[in-house]
């Protein structure tokens, strides 16, 4: 059999990242047309050090359907990931990949990842074309930021904004306990754009979210330190605890991160001023409004891969993008993405479509305008976009206390 | 009816001393003896201000079964908390609280919370005493640092170990996903005991772990800043992805805390120095190790309120403490706590029992030195102590993607 895949995944972890390369294994292993599948181990890197394994021997090890299951909630790069791009010109390391391609017969390259990895899977595609192989690239989305054009969200997304909403909820309830004026601010990824930041609304529909969080700041609007004081004093007079949810990635009038902002010296308890869109918010709290009990927190890296609370749509939808990028391979489907698109909001409904990969790579999804409300929140439509994306709980088995996760043995190469 | 009962919270949130709450609430409305439950809001602060709801009103509304269920399953206190202390001489609020107890018919005392709270509990057993009441006053246990003394463990330390435990385990799949060598250094909660830090040792049950975390930092031992980085660049010889566990409140041979360790000035890369015992052995590596990626993280606020980790030995527990302190109660025991004494590891049981409160108010239990191996572990009996804990899940149900909680209305008050 000549028709093998190989699949690599790249860029930073999501949840359900391995719910696609799930979906594809699945499909590429259910069909006839294929042979062998090979996972090449940290990205494009590892595939040009020939780092490859043989996936189907070791998916089909023990129990296939039980192997697949725990792989699809397995968060983090099952293959491993990486940074690597290709150059803009043709080099050796195309003719690498090419050349190893041919040796193991590959008839199918995919490459799971953000709109770096789409660029690569698409100069692969026209490298290859060149060539006159018919070796046929996909892409398959995945980032937990939600910035791909052409999509209507990217899987991997859902799972981080039921993650974000969830934990909101959740210190919210901590902060409340004590009857003295307190501000938390939760400091949420994101560095360009904000869809992260304003999945925190939906920690509203919980009826003990008493409205919170009070304040959304994304990237896609000028932050102003006076402006956020002026928010946070008139939220103070009618309420105890105020929630605010900020993005890592918040800019100055003069288009600076504030996280980079150079503040320096020491606020005026003496304490060194920290880094930090967060921090940032608690130091103008600190030093501009008296008697205050204020903290921010990072939600940091479980908001990627904290799979204790995925979203089932979301892992459900990850796992069909990875078996549609098969079955579009099998139709002959070159140089493109899966992308999802929504036909309706209620009751939530999607087909999967093709989308050229050209028109992806290397840009970016901000926040469209009607989706954010004067100051510092999001509107209704917003709310209705994400809604139906955090639905479902996925089942998860333990043993022992710990979630159970599928390993491929990465040492095993061929 | 004049045997009414007035139950508070107070300390720091846990996830599930609301389960205690339950257990109490759940007992003392099944039981004939007693007549209306009522609830402090914000501990004995609120007591004093006369903030007190009528919790047997509420509770009954709707399905009793199901907000008792519920109320189980929500983290931090549903009555809120207060960080209040009552003098050591009777002063006017312990005659504040005796009157408002009278005038609400009230026989039975109930404080859950940590040693500070037992110690609350304990001065107004002695105090209705003092004044010819038969008002009984218990304890009932809650801390997530796992510090008090007679009892094996309490109620809300298992539940954030096994958060940690989980928690690690996937901030390890996300961190070694990049085939270049990195530290993650994960810092964890608990000032003065390091029974929470230690429990990062469970991560190891899990296949997928890789015996990590490979090095754990308790404040029981003395931090040494050459040692640390000798160990560090041991490991790295054989592994590439290491994870370190690091108490919060780890010390040096000064018996100072590394988080409060003046550094002063930048570090090598212009950067201000950071507070926290994550960030101080971060950039130890930073300035002692070349070309590492190193980057610390809190778990915070999460591992102490984190509801969709819970262990549902835990919640059992909790319950079952809130049930039993309400038997204790009817049976004429006062100024007690609910401990729980273990009496097998292996099938786990427990028994509950009462301890005086004078024994437990303001002490704190340590690691004990045959849990703590040479080097930066812990040993074989703090596991076989350990794992019994996290065993079980809570059953959660989720409205719109979000976890469902009970909530007490706290301005209806009487």
């Amino acid at each position: 059999m000549s028709n093998n895949v190989l699949i690599a995944q790249s860029g930073g972890p999501s949840a359900v990242i391995n719910a696609s390369l799930a979906g594809a294994i699945y499909e590429a292993t259910k069909e006839d047309q294929i042979g062998t599948v090979y996972g090449g181990v940290h990205g494009i890197q590892g595939i040009i050090e020939k780092k490859i394994i043989n996936i189907t021997d070791q998916i089909l090890e023990g129990d296939f359907e039980k192997n697949i299951e725990l792989l699809k909630g397995t968060p983090a790069m099952a293959l491993g990931s990486c940074r690597f791009k290709l150059s803009k010109e043709v080099d050796e390391n195309y003719k690498t990949i090419l050349n190893i391609l041919r040796e193991l017969k590959i008839k199918y390259f995919f490459y799971i990842g953000g709109n770096d990895s789409m660029d690569t899977a698409n100069r692969l595609g026209e490298y290859f074309e060149s060539q006159g192989e018919s070796i046929i690239a996909i892409g398959i989305p995945k980032t937990i930021d939600n910035d791909l054009l052409m999509t209507d969200h990217t899987p991997g997304f859902a799972s981080a904004a039921k993650f974000v909403a969830n934990s909101i909820l959740q210190v919210y309830l901590d902060a409340k306990v004590y009857p003295q004026k307190s501000v938390m601010i939760v400091e949420i990824m994101g560095r360009n754009a904000g869809w992260l930041a304003a999945s925190s609304v939906l920690t509203r529909l919980s009826k003990s979210a008493d409205g919170k969080p009070d304040l959304i700041y994304l990237p896609e609007k000028v932050f102003d330190d006076n402006e956020f004081l002026t928010d946070i004093k008139k939220i103070l007079e009618k309420r105890n605890t105020v929630v605010v949810a900020v993005s890592e990635g918040i800019k100055n009038a003069e288009g600076k991160y504030i996280a980079e902002t150079d503040r320096g010296g020491e606020d005026k308890f003496g304490h060194a001023k920290l880094g930090g869109a967060g921090k940032y918010l608690e130091q103008l709290i600190t030093e501009g409004i008296d008697g205050i009990k204020t903290r921010a927190i990072e939600l940091n890296i479980l908001q990627r891969v904290g799979s204790s609370l995925t979203s089932k749509t979301d892992i459900e939808e990850a796992f069909e993008v990875g078996k549609k990028a098969v079955q579009f391979a099998l139709a002959g489907e070159s140089k493109v993405m899966v992308a999802i698109k929504r036909l309706s909001d209620s009751p939530y409904e999607v087909e999967y479509i093709k989308v050229p990969l050209k028109e992806i790579a290397n840009f970016e999804k901000k926040i469209p305008a009607e989706m954010m409300a004067s100051g510092s929140d999001v509107t209704e439509a917003m709310m209705n976009y994400l809604k139906p994306l955090i639905e479902g709980e996925q089942k998860r088995d333990y043993t022992e206390g710990l979630i159970d996760y599928y390993n491929f043995n990465l040492s095993k190469t061929i």
